[in-house]
């Protein structure tokens, strides 16, 4: 089964999609927004019902719940169904079918616009409708004795919100002082700024000390004359935001606070957990220099510290990202993800901070913590132990760990859900040559049941041949995963021009046992067009361990480089390559890389597209920024060696620079910069903003974006 | 004499700029910045010496004096004589040589830095040095009893500076209020914003009240994190700045304030002109709808309106633009300019506002008003008589104004300036066949001193033949003037591509008969390229009549663009341009010319340049704007015809929009709403923006900026 995966240098995984009646191309709105065309194959996405063996996914203008035990289907409610509710208490009906979020068992709810309709399960009455503000946002709900409550933020204020009132927990005029949203720029996994406790006694939420931070001008242009949108944006080395807790007790209404005394000192409050007897509160506290994490656990109705339950250093960075898992069943232990040994893995640790057991080990990486079993005996992970490029889901004892059982078999990648009880996973499994198999699977006998087997949608489309393979990075050791597409009605004996599709940073990986490779239809279209797509994930990707990652540290760029020259080096030992002819692209990250590339290898690359570009980290933000490059005034030569601007004068190739004109994450300064330096040196280069992007540019203006970059190329690479 | 300037249509004026040794191409630092290389004609910038005969210019590092009545030279001073004086006292020396500015017949001012230097002509002693404050901007200098007296702006402030004392006049810490500077963006001849009385003791100065007027964010990325630069800008229909006029006594420090209890209409103050006596000003008050213009004389010591002498109106627009002249010798009369009969004419009237006489008449326009004799019984100037593409200057007596006399010979473009005394101008004349003639005549007997013959500086180069001539208007009767540069080595058997360089708007005229016929060498260089360049002053354009520019009202781009494509009608009929291949290419009005070109006949144009473009007039500030568009709501058709917002969509042909990321005067808003409309309708357009530049690119960076254009033609239309 493994067989035909031989990964090795050149000796690769070859798909070609399809082999009958293939004569269409792709248009360019095929490529880039082919999911609305049925380009792209059909898929579930669902939820497994709290506490039920419910499986819930959305098909047509209805919500099905599966029956996970005899596999029995039944719609749960239809657009339809639900608009007659409403009608009945005259409410507007519905446009389209929002996904139910479950209250409990009985329960759910359906959020439309500014409006929550509570509803029964099983005879679709709406006992209540709440009307949230406007401007209120970042919904996070819980029950409590049967009634719903609601935390909401609006604007800079924080309030919670049940069907019958609405109370303002924490308040703030100005975004200098902010309640209840996401703090660190969503760093550290963080993704929101409210945490209920589990028995909803309690609210915590983030407190974001914005005054120091300095506001770098966004311009909205849509205004009847442009005004100035104003961002926090705390850039390397400058001062950034103070985050403490809060935790509000809805019975008596009083607050209190949670590291606001350390709150100056700028460092991190990641990964919050309330612990299930909702008494304390678990913090992985970082420091800003992002080198020594501490795990405490404060009293939740005094703040106080309790315990420092360990720590983690590193001399480069430590990167908390994970909560704790606490099963049901006890209090007493909880289950924590740490890299410590190199790869993520889980360990077991008691409340007091003591080490029970390691679960997981070995050179791979848990990529996903799904659950525990009903007793607790069992969790349930995703895992890259099969291949860096492969994801399967394993059970595995907590007390005999060593023996952990495979639930997925089928080479490729499986996403995977687990139910409440633990006894079922959803598996939507696609791989290169599997478009998508959806399939309920019993956790203790492997059962599968099939809810759908997705078509080729491309079944009539000319696709070139797609290698899969490894070479060697610049170390000559490490395995890199690279993807090679062919141009179609492929001819050996031509010289085509090649394009390297880079994105080069971490926290990425775009190479995958799945549909296309992990490929954008785009790269496929270009191999339409008659170029060889490449794509390498260097060192400093996602999903390889420890050190494959941080080799980037304070040099971002530098090893991400030569790795992608090995890739080049393959390239120019291909017969059919025009080697004065290779292009490179990326966004990001990616943009960085591309003008790093062209402007240091002028000899390699003839033509760059860089998109939303990093052209000097000291402009990048500090969370992101500072744990990969350190402070600026810690790292100096790093800063030195790693900045474009001192490349522009070198830039000798075709460069085209896209940036969004309003992008809040890589702001406008760095390319604008870059092509200032251009201009003083005299040296041409292109350049192209979109006025309303942000970090990208989505929807449907991406198929302008998406020609532009072809045309780009076409004009000075064909 | 006038026999070789033939002018009509297709018989024109040929000129080849010289015939020997010619190899020689420009590159493309020689086309922009060809002036720090020696390849601009020689020529002399001069003043006049207050009350004296004397020509005063520079001439290396030496300030040189020309005796008028013998011809004599000599150097007044030279960097090293000032500098011997400088370091005598202490001073430092200076490292490029100031231009004297006179006080009095003895005395100067060199201004170097925040420093002026007043120095006595006869020994160069220097008995006073005023240091300014950092910030002091807008200088602004009298004389009163052998005393200086400076006024200057610091920030939003005006302040008095004498060698002894700073007086602050008027204070605001905002630009909310701001005084002593220009208003209204300087349109209606506005320059400055202080007005010393002849005798010294009053200092009139605009007060601006901003309060009302929005402010557009531009964005300054060369602060270690970006800063907003917030401008007040007043959008066309939108609330304008308030302007009234202070007047403050030196003696007893005290202020009086005229019209400012009507500010609130938004009304202009234009041509603020002193009475000789001190006692009055005269102001031409314009509504601000613009057409209505009030000459008003207020007492000046206590702000009042004595009367209004005459006044204004235009169904379309009137526009003030030149201050009363009154002669030394006369308190009770003054000379005023206007376009009231279809052409700029010079008017006589009394102090209480009884026309005298009309003393200048006919189609053709005064372009300067240079000044009286000695007496006030003659007035000089200079006009469009001879023909719209040359100037000449004329003496004539105002009791017998219909005789007068020509000072000016050769046909082509005189720049004169005349001696206090009326007895001499200093000629700078220049034609296409003449780099450079610089003369002194005697205004009584017309006898001519040369003081310098310029060499033709392009002698060993290949330029274009090029050609001025007229074609017709879109209305079959008006003559334009054309100008077309042919490619070099010219074969009439080749198609070459051709090039329509464009501005279009009022104000402007891009076609003279002085030296490479008004073109920019980068045309030129252009045509070494192998392009047709052709320039057409359509309709609209500057020196030809009120009705000639009017025809443009409300309806910005349309007679332009009509006459334009007579332009093209005679390309078409050439038989060595190939018709498939015109581009065109523009500035500001002409960036605007050329995105209307390009979107409205895609059928004529394949590839458009358009710098610094107003796409719609409702983003163009008011004052210039409302001129020629009127208010939004008061002309929605006219601004709905010629928003090119509707046109992206029909945009067919390649079109590069360049724009300075910070331009004041066409703010980025009008581009980015343009390229957003491109995107929104998936249509291909290419933009860059100068991150530094505002409304144009100046100094080396230009050079930058020429060669992006010209890259943009050689790889689509060459």
């Amino acid at each position: 089964m493994r067989k035909i995966l031989v990964l090795f240098t050149f000796i690769s995984l070859v798909v070609t999609v399809s082999t009958t009646a293939q004569t269409k191309t792709f248009s360019m709105e095929d490529a880039v927004i082919g999911y609305t065309k049925g380009l792209y194959p059909e898929s579930i996405r669902g939820k497994w019902q709290r506490h039920s063996p419910y499986f819930i996914y959305k098909e047509g203008n209805a919500i099905i719940q599966l029956h996970a035990k005899n596999n029995s289907v039944e719609e749960l409610f239809s657009l339809s169904s639900i608009n007659k509710k409403l009608t009945a208490i005259n409410e507007d009906t519905l446009k389209n079918l929002p996904f139910p979020q479950w209250i409990n068992e009985h329960r759910f709810l359906l959020k439309a616009g500014q409006k929550c309709f509570i509803i029964e399960a099983t005879n679709l009455n709406v006992p209540h409708v709440i009307e949230l503000a406007e401007k209120d946002a970042n919904i996070d709900f819980t029950e409590f004795d049967e009634e719903l409550r609601i935390a909401v933020t609006n604007q800079h204020s924080l309030f919670i919100v049940s069907p019958d009132k609405r109370t303002e927990v924490a308040s703030s005029d100005s975004d200098e002082l902010v309640y209840g949203q996401d703090v660190s720029r969503r760093e550290f996994g963080i993704s929101k700024g409210t945490f209920w406790s589990p028995d909803a006694r309690y609210l915590a939420y983030f407190v974001k000390d914005n005054s120091k931070v300095k506001q770098y001008p966004l311009v909205d242009i849509t205004k009847r004359e442009a005004e100035p949108d104003m961002i926090r944006y705390p850039m390397a080395g400058m001062a950034s935001e103070q985050v403490w807790l809060g935790v509000y007790n809805i019975e008596n209404g009083k607050h209190i606070y949670i590291e606001k005394d350390n709150a100056h000192t700028e460092q991190y409050l990641t990964n919050i957990t309330w612990g299930p007897e909702s008494k304390f509160v678990y913090i992985q506290v970082l420091n800003r220099e992002q080198n020594h994490m501490k795990l405490n656990k404060y009293n939740a109705t005094t703040g106080d510290l309790v315990k420092t339950l360990f720590e983690e250093k590193h001399e480069k960075y430590v990167e908390p990202y994970h909560a704790l898992e606490f099963a049901d069943q006890n209090n007493d232990s909880f289950f924590y993800q740490s890299r410590r040994n190199g790869y993520n893995h889980i360990y077991h640790y008691t409340t007091e901070g003591e080490l029970i057991q390691q679960i997981t080990d070995g050179p791979w990486e848990v990529t996903s913590f799904l659950g525990f079993d009903e007793k607790g005996k069992n969790i349930f992970f995703t895992s890259t132990e099969i291949s860096p490029i492969e994801r399967h889901t394993y059970k595995v004892n907590i007390s005999k760990p060593n023996k952990k059982i495979q639930l997925t078999e089928k080479p490729g990648t499986h996403r995977v859900s687990l139910s409440d009880d633990g006894q079922y996973i959803f598996d939507r499994f696609q791989s290169t040559d599997v478009p998508g198999i959806m399939q309920i699977i019993s956790t203790a006998k492997g059962k599968k049941h099939t809810i759908k087997t997705a078509d080729n949608p491309l079944n009539d489309y000319k696709l070139g041949e797609m290698t899969i393979g490894t070479i060697k990075a610049a170390d000559d050791s490490t395995d890199l995963y690279y993807r090679l597409i062919k141009p179609i009605d492929f001819d050996p004996e031509k010289k085509y021009p090649a394009i390297v599709y880079v994105y080069g940073g971490p926290h990425a990986q775009l190479i995958n046992n799945t549909w296309l490779g992990g490929a954008q239809m785009w790269q496929h279209f270009m191999a339409q067009q008659g170029y060889v797509m490449l794509t390498v994930d260097n060192r400093g990707s996602a999903n390889r361990g420890l050190e494959f990652e941080n080799v980037i540290h304070n040099y971002c760029g530098k090893h991400e480089m030569e790795d992608q020259l090995r890739g080049i080096k393959m390239l120019q030992n291909l017969s059919y390559v025009d080697t004065s002819r290779i292009g490179v692209h990326g966004w990001s990250y990616g943009g960085f890389m591309t003008t790093s590339l062209l402007t240091n290898h002028p000899d390699v690359f003839k033509v760059g597209v860089a998109g939303g570009p990093v052209i000097d980290w000291k402009y990048y933000e500090i969370m992101y920024g500072e744990r990969y490059m350190s402070a600026p005034d810690n790292n100096p030569n790093g800063y030195e060696a790693t900045s474009l601007l001192k490349m522009a004068p070198k830039l000798k190739r075709k460069l085209l620079i896209i940036h969004g004109y309003i992008d809040p994450t890589v702001v406008p300064q760095h390319s604008l910069q870059f092509v200032r330096e251009c201009i003083k040196n005299n040296i041409p280069v292109d350049y192209f903003m979109y006025p309303r992007a942000e970090h990208n540019v989505r929807g449907k203006n991406r198929i302008h974006l998406m020609q532009k970059v072809t045309d780009y190329f076409d004009d000075y690479l064909k």
